[in-house]
């Protein structure tokens, strides 16, 4: 048996490797367009913020090592230029010499990935702008910092965008991030991008949200970056990160079927609709185990694991592609946002009716050092509490919540399930009640109607239906920042001073974090109020509705 | 409705806090017989070793604080010396003035926790032998520190007793830790437990282990504790952590029926025999997920739960709670050790059959800095491949492979499941293949018989069946240690060397951690040799075989 891949980095070295440990005796023959296969492409942004200080340490493996330990057949700078699958035979182009070679296959694996969007602005092809995918990217960029550049923009608040914007800042650069949304990582809602939009400031990166660019102007001093609105910034290093497209132009040319979402199709077992033909990682659609449709999560997870799977499928071992969810996290500076599942607006347009809870829990026992706090937000099934997404943020411990949560996502758990969980405690690591049960409680009690909660996106509709809101915070807590209108009772003052409350208006009920308005909550619902507790409290408010008082908090 | 908790820490504190959010007219009193309602008995050990500065930091609340926030009448110092279930009256002694009062309940829960067993040794009535279970008892082991004690010893090598070395090692005091079993932490099986001892030996603890006190003496010059095996330890301080014993004693003389193994029996709505009488804690036995037959679990998750559902369940809130499954945690100097589901001497002892793979995998990307080992043990249903426990040592990462996997056995997940997990990757939190991806690789390989392994603890029988151990390292790494008898063949010059193995000999094959003799392995499958893989390789094996080896991995 012969396998061609194409592509060597994540799903088809996997692949590759796979294949060689299933049938030692197969033909394996890796065709990679760029000079590295298997390399740290993840790794690249911390390797110019000089995080990660070698560059070797990207390159993880070379045609030599895959040789030896894999018997594999890795020809870097040759790019299969041609598919034809009735012959089941491939064009390839030698990138060193220019020569054409023509190769067969038994079966191919397609790995060709993504690569970035280079949006049609005036100006671009300046050699001022970067993308940043393979090594060679990375270099120039470095070449760059290196040469003295002083100040960055990175357009697109994304993976890359946000960590691009660290990295450049780490060296020192002063950098303008640049986002058409109003928002960085969309995979977030706004109340918890807002931790991000936190860190990236207080770490000194300009945002620019809602902004886009429109031209870019060479000029003698620098680049100049001229925005729909107007205004314009000066750099010396521009970085576009607005997004991937797969590549799939090979696949195109083929015939293969190429899905609503431009990816590859493929089934479960990653085979296009050539039978002899597979494909995996950033070009092909999945489908999402949440929003039940197809999409494309350029990942390297997933990446990894599919082309595991088609390597096994090759060789005549059952497996499939699990769906994907989504899972994604990455380090803003000191913060770390990560989530699964679904956002709201994927909920929102899909019509499926959910609700939010969101805590701000402490990472480990408050009583032992160096907790923080997770802030933390579980979206789930109006109908029947199913879990449909978890967002995290926070400086330790989000990494955890949110692999449980994409766990519990993945068993197709529902917030009872959640209460139950038993995870490891000790002081150090966690509490005897984990933010993970503390907010299926919440979610169970919404769900329940004994303390049903208004999340930040509700608020508004319900001021606008007439609602009070009590804050139930100190005194003391309260003149640090309030929202307009508030009533305020300390909650431990509540049951003397119901009588300062109208019976005939809903009470929305806001302390620190929902843990205090949640004991005001009851005390009102079981007093005959109309009560609803308002989720995350006024730390989620402040996040949500003015993300620039987040600095105060 | 009246109800009335007895003991108001952990599981009563919850139960109350809970009753009265749940019923703001309830008449909820609580007796506790300390001095101390609330407190952070988790924390103890951590403030004799001033890792929490603050007492005051471990009292979590006060009759007063409570009395405030949720109006609850918490009486400390009341002891519950009797129950009249018939008459739903309870007998109760004031310890500050003898006064013996009597109380009616509608619902009454027993949360009395759990006492630390007292060894029958002569001479342990000494003034120098201390347990730890409450906020006086820590005080005692503060004020023996402060009085000058250098020497300790700790009975038992339990959470407390391995928590209690680490902390009287961090004050300076030379401790020495008996524990009769062979290892400390008998949650772990004993190659994961190996870790436990390296870091206790690293940082100074004298471990004496398959030993236990037969009498202490008392000296002029310290407390001698004389060993079963005839040495003897002089010390200033000693701490016995040999386990706890549910106090039960109140609900045996209230004829509430008490199940074989000593704890307090109830359904899964918390209700004991009687059904005005709910019980929560460490008085209780409960239900194993995994071994499916009834235990106890003293620890402080499952006591908050069972708090929370005795009160849903008094207040007509349908629930109940789930089984437990032994998820712990515990913090050893710089080294974590956590298991969740049954271990191996549990398995054998239930006769479940079941297999185990065990990896040793970075905990993020290892080309992000600052990444750690992480030891992880999987234990599987060999007939199904269902995630029967799991295990893991290390620095970092451990905790959250733990939860992931708590949460998997929650979901009676099977090892093929895993292998689709979907966890939040970026290069400073994990790898693109997590290492429970990863171990659930090795498991699915095994049980699918392209990848058969061997544990430590089988390797012994397949070599008395003739086995060769085929070491597939370096030279150089060989070198630093290696097992006797071994062959040593590199895996990348295998393919050309198979003519030395011999084909009518079992080979196991052999390399640090697992991965390279993997490789290895399907080679001499394909090649038509019988070959195992010693799951976690060499590091595995070192531990298992020879913990006082472990310095040199």
């Amino acid at each position: 048996m012969k396998v061609v891949i194409v592509g060597g980095v994540a799903g088809g070295a996997s692949a590759a490797a796979r294949l060689r440990r299933l049938d030692e005796r197969a033909e394996i023959v890796v065709y990679e367009r760029g000079e590295h296969v298997s390399f740290a492409n993840c790794g690249l942004p911390y390797h110019v913020g000089g995080v990660i200080p070698r560059r070797d340490a990207l390159l993880l493996q070379t045609p030599h090592s895959l040789k030896a330990r894999f018997n594999l057949d890795v020809r870097v700078r040759h790019e299969v230029v041609g598919i034809h699958p009735q012959a089941r035979r491939i064009t390839v182009r030698n990138l060193a010499t220019g020569e054409i070679l023509d190769d067969t296959y038994d079966a191919l694996i397609l790995s060709p990935g993504a690569r970035p969007i280079i949006p049609p602005l005036p100006g671009v092809q300046d050699s001022r702008v970067h993308t940043l995918r393979s090594i060679a990217d990375m270099d120039r960029i470095m070449a760059a910092v290196d040469a003295g550049a002083t100040r960055a923009a990175v357009l697109g608040g994304g993976y890359i965008g946000v960590e691009m914007a660290e990295n450049l800042a780490a060296r020192g650069l002063q950098v303008s991030l640049v986002e058409q949304a109003p928002q960085v990582l969309t995979f977030l809602d706004p109340d918890m991008a807002a931790f991000a939009h936190h860190a990236l400031r207080a770490h000194g990166v300009e945002l620019r949200l809602g902004e886009r660019a429109a031209e870019l102007q060479p000029m003698d001093t620098g680049l100049r970056v001229v925005l729909a609105n107007g205004t314009s910034l000066e750099v010396d290093l521009l970085v576009l990160a607005v997004g991937v497209t797969p590549e799939t132009q090979l696949a195109r040319d083929a015939g293969l079927k190429i899905g609503k979402t431009g990816g590859i199709v493929v089934d479960e077992r990653m085979r296009t609709s050539d039978p002899f033909i597979f494909a995996v990682g950033d070009a092909v659609e999945v489908y999402h185990l949440v929003a039940r449709n197809r999409t494309r999560i350029p990942l390297a997870g997933p990446a990894n694991r599919q082309g595991r799977i088609a390597a096994n499928v090759i060789c005549g071992v059952d497996s499939r592609y699990g769906d994907t969810q989504g899972t994604g996290i990455i380090k803003v500076f000191d913060t770390v946002c990560a989530a699964t599942g679904a956002p709201s607006f994927m909920l929102r347009a899909l019509g499926i009716p959910f609700r939010t809870v969101t805590i701000h829990a402490e990472s480990h026992a408050s009583y032992y050092p160096d907790s923080h706090p997770v802030h933390l937000k579980l979206l789930y099934s109006t109908k029947d509490g199913t879990l449909l997404g978890a967002q995290a943020c926070g400086k330790d411990g989000v990494d955890k919540r949110i692999d449980v949560l994409a766990t519990a996502i993945r068993h197709n758990a529902n917030v009872y399930d959640l209460e139950d969980y038993e995870l490891a405690y000790a002081p150090p690591f966690g509490s005897a009640k984990d933010p993970v049960n503390l907010a299926a409680f919440v979610a169970v009690n919404d769900l329940r109607g004994l303390a049903p909660v208004v999340d930040v996106d509700g608020l508004d509709a319900e001021l606008a239906r007439g609602a009070l809101v009590l804050d139930v915070r100190t005194d003391k807590e309260r003149a640090k920042g309030a929202m307009g209108g508030a009533v305020g009772i300390p909650v431990d003052e509540l049951r003397g001073r119901l009588g300062e409350l109208p019976r005939d208006r809903t009470i929305v009920v806001c302390c620190a974090v929902g843990k205090r308005a949640h004991v005001a909550q009851r005390i009102l619902l079981q007093n005959g109020f109309r009560a609803l507790n308002l989720t995350g409290g006024y730390t989620s408010y402040a996040m949500a509705k003015a993300p620039t008082m987040a600095s105060s908090l």
